[in-house]
């Protein structure tokens, strides 16, 4: 079924909705019902009270409906007419206000005995709407027009979809979504914590999550170390004349938090990290023989979202970076981008990820219609495109032109990967940028002794570890690759007995550079083996009298069970040569 | 000779000053001339320019009146007597108001033919002061009462000493500084810089100087790792609430930058990491079998220092600290400040600094006479003095008991350190604290399931990172030990012929995980050997026709000289034995 077809059948339950709630109570006042992306909803001032038990009775209230085989009909009034119609109904009134500003005639559509000031569209008739392919899911509260200084209205919310497989589909990863989600496994895991004295969207990483971190940056720095690239390091804050000269203080003014001390100096807590790296560069005289000037530094940007917005990790006020900034001629652009997408090739393919039909590169360019949103000149501009155009083609990624989607100073290349549930993440990225340097009046000079503007390349492998973190526990379902666990292998001697060849053991492992644990504890051998498997460690190992006897381990995987016996060599060999796969 | 006879002589000279600058220019008026710790100044309102220049004058005019002989003479006189005597003296009238209020008499003081207001002391003959000890050594502006809305007058700053010896080294010892000064070495080793748009006291690091911060924090945390600490990560930020209840609110409320976003919540940026660290220890339920739980993390922390404080490193508004917070039982704090000691012990051995003699520990309690200053009950506090106390004997620590010197939250030991100049430095710290975890209400069960209060340690093994590097620049004037160097080893091939045989040598020692780099430039060898000596490199490898056809290098050390010949296997074991030495 076309979208069109589906948003039309959703839009007609949010009036059937209507007509079945104003069944139950005539009194009611009816605000606005739309489509969504997954089925309806309509929000109501209601003058009974209604609670999630009666949605079953709603529900069945718009089946009845349904099978009335009912013809939504379109009509439009004056303005006179549309007053009068809905004399008794103050939100549909205050929405007329709005109309008549923009339009000559109001549009109402009547389904049954229910008439909506309504642009619709809707199906022909109710009868092409699948009965058990829609449901009332639940009941919130919404102010009118989203104003938290507008009344307080009653929001039913509908799922939708073609056929009941869809609807059963959609459910289902709904579940598996709601299993995965990174703010329960991620305390289950004990990777994060938040506190209400810290604040919202200000997480606290504990042991196990900074080690996680550190596991994502190690990577990444691993795999950069031969493209040349050199750890910096600037502070949080800056004058607000470095935005002002960045351009940032003009396009993200709201989202920036303003930092006073006792002098009169307007700071800022750093949005971004490219102005402070720009100093740097500027520190001391450059040649075309010192470029590119590569440094790289991860870092925590503040931004002040919403914080109705914030969730768990995936969206935060501190955000850390694995920021890269490339500083290059003009003929050093596309090698440098190139080795960016090595880089990012490199470390998705060791989360299994980099491969055909599991991401796509969204070459992001500006918003044609939009000449205000962007600094710079058009050429720049149109240079800028297509050297990544051309990038993008040598290297033969998968890449589609996304108009309006470019940074305000430059196009860009994101890579966007599909997660386990087939959710889009957009992750990595690679902007190029004609114009900061100019700002900041960055210079080399040349082969002929003239001086020169450098390119600007900005990067980030991970993104920010908050969000790619937030993703990777939701992809892997907090089963992380063996070089992602924090914990890689667990020791669980059979009994106090086994103490001393376990400890020999965790040992070994430690030498050899894996994360181990011991369980030392008193629990029987089922309930250890229980708590491993929630802490989904890849391995473990389990060590009773056979074991030391042999001296032997008996092995069992995470995601491929039990394997057997094996000697700590043999075992070290095998998991040194996991951690060097390639997924 | 002692100091109150030295001040005598120094506040005599001040007096010298101004008769000799009242001959000069009889209309000048006088404002105040004190002694200093290493001289006196005098400020005056000049009626006739005064330059550098004319200092040499001064001081010859100021030899003369020692020859004199003359003789200091005090008087004291009425309110009356004394406005009339210095009625053409604008300052002295003012300071004359805020002595009546206080005094019943004034005194003055007659030394040849100047009068001044003061309150002595003065050598008794001007023949006791040694005319080849004083020096008059600059010129400056100071605002009268240093209150920037009142007149700029010009300051005579003068040195003065014992005898000519003494002045001598006083003058060496500051061309040592000067020389060694870290903002003008921090520059030559490209290790930080400053920029205007970022603001005074936010250094931004280089890829040198970020190295150099990684290898302290690596070299800190290789040491601490057997002592079980582990590493978190908390954000920048915090809501005022975190340090209302921490205390810090009452207690820095001016140096704390406050931070606002677009809400109503008023945020500050974390002066101090502890109260975030409670709030990880405070994420789930804690029993005595967790403990000791040990954070580690090297964040910034932010403080308004005045503007006018902030001196390159040594003293900045963004300071990195490498900090540390135990959470333990009573009973376990002894033996986690015992291995806090051997962490610092450790930690300072490496760089030659921890010896008897060039290093003594502060044992820093409450002033008895400042109640108000410290959080806490008495009882509390003398057991957490008490138990340093003991750790520092048990130790056989060089320590002092200093009054006054305590934390606001418990008492301390500050490990004081004298560098290359004989000056004394602060870095290490471990800090009791009975107080915070009770506010943030920290618990643990005990062995008898009942709920406890834990103590907390705060401490640092180089302190900031930012004064640890102003201090240790200064302290080695730059010529690093081999692990604390950024380049450890520069290889100088004599002509581009070499070129492949010095980067395999290259290859050989980075694979050793030794930091090295090449001179490939067209310079001659001298040249190329001056470089690496201004970049005060450890060692330098010389290769030419002889050194390759032998498969040797000709190694040379900053602090030994010529070496000699050697193969890179032995250069290998070499530096390799010396990374691991104490110094």
């Amino acid at each position: 079924m076309n979208e069109m077809k589906l948003g039309a059948i959703r839009h007609t339950l949010a009036h059937l909705l209507a007509q079945a709630v104003k069944e139950r109570d005539p009194k009611v006042k009816f605000a606005t019902g739309p489509a969504t992306e997954t089925g309806f909803y309509y929000d109501f001032k209601l003058s009974k009270e209604l609670g999630e038990a009666n949605l079953e009775k709603l529900e069945k209230g718009m089946r009845l409906l349904l099978k009335e085989n009912l013809e939504p009909k379109v009509e439009t009034l004056s303005e006179e007419d549309a007053r009068e119609l809905f004399k008794d109904q103050p939100y549909k009134l205050e929405i007329i206000d709005e109309i008549v500003g923009n339009k000559e005639k109001i549009s109402i559509y009547t389904i049954g005995e229910f008439t909506d000031l309504c642009e619709g569209p809707h199906v022909e008739n109710t009868k092409e709407i699948d009965p058990d392919a829609f449901k009332l899911t639940r009941i919130a509260g919404a102010y009118w027009k989203g104003d938290e200084n507008n009344t307080m209205l009653t929001r039913i919310y509908g799922l939708a979809f073609s056929n009941k497989k869809e609807l059963e589909e959609y459910e289902k990863q709904q579940e598996e979504a709601r299993a995965r989600d990174h703010r329960k496994l991620g305390k289950e895991l004990d990777l994060f914590t938040f506190s209400d004295l810290v604040g919202p969207g200000l997480p606290l990483f504990t042991p196990r999550g900074t080690l996680m971190r550190d596991l994502i940056v190690d990577k990444i720095t691993s795999i950069q170390s031969k493209y040349g690239y050199e750890k910096v390091t600037i502070p949080h804050l800056a004058k607000r004349e470095l935005y002002q000269t960045s351009g940032h203080w003009e396009k993200f003014g709201d989202e920036l938090f303003k930092v006073y001390g006792k002098g009169d100096t307007e700071f800022i807590m750093k949005p971004m990290n490219c102005p402070h790296h720009t100093q740097i560069y500027a520190s001391k005289p450059r040649s075309y023989k010192d470029l590119p000037i590569r440094y790289t530094e991860t870092t925590m940007v503040y931004r002040d979202e919403q914080q109705g917005e914030l969730i768990g990790l995936g969206r935060v006020r501190s955000i850390t970076q694995d920021d890269g900034h490339v500083f290059c001629t003009p003929e050093q652009v596309k090698q440098e981008v190139k080795n960016i997408v090595k880089i990012v090739e490199a470390f998705y393919a060791s989360l299994g990820m980099y491969k055909k039909g599991l991401f796509w590169v969204s070459l992001s360019v500006r918003d044609p219609d939009d000449s205000e949103g962007y600094l710079g000149k058009p050429e720049q501009w149109e240079n800028a495109e297509n050297a990544l155009k051309e990038i993008a083609e040598e290297l033969e990624l998968p890449y589609t032109r996304v108009e309006g989607e470019a940074a305000f100073y430059g196009p860009k290349l994101d890579f966007m990967f599909f997660d386990a549930l087939g959710r889009e993440r957009q992750l990595a990225t690679a902007q190029l940028d004609f114009m900061m340097p100019e700002r900041f009046g960055l210079s080399y000079i040349d082969e002929n002794g003239e001086e020169k503007t450098p390119v600007m390349i900005h990067r980030a492998i991970a993104g920010s570890l908050e969000r790619f973190m937030a993703i990777m526990i939701e992809h892997f379902a907090g089963a992380f690759p063996l070089w992602l666990s924090p914990i890689q292998i667990k020791v669980l001697p059979v009994s106090e007995h086994f103490t001393t060849y376990a400890e020999g053991i965790v040992k070994e492992l430690k030498e050899a550079d894996f994360r181990v644990e011991i369980d030392e504890s008193n629990e029987t051998l089922g309930k250890k083996i229980r708590n491993v498997k929630t802490e989904k460690v890849p391995y473990f190992l389990v060590l009773g009298e056979r074991e030391e006897s042999a001296q032997q381990v008996t092995l069992e995987s995470r995601d491929k069970g039990k394997i057997g016996s094996i000697s700590i060599n043999a075992l070290i060999e095998r998991l040194q040569r996991e951690m060097k796969e390639k997924k």
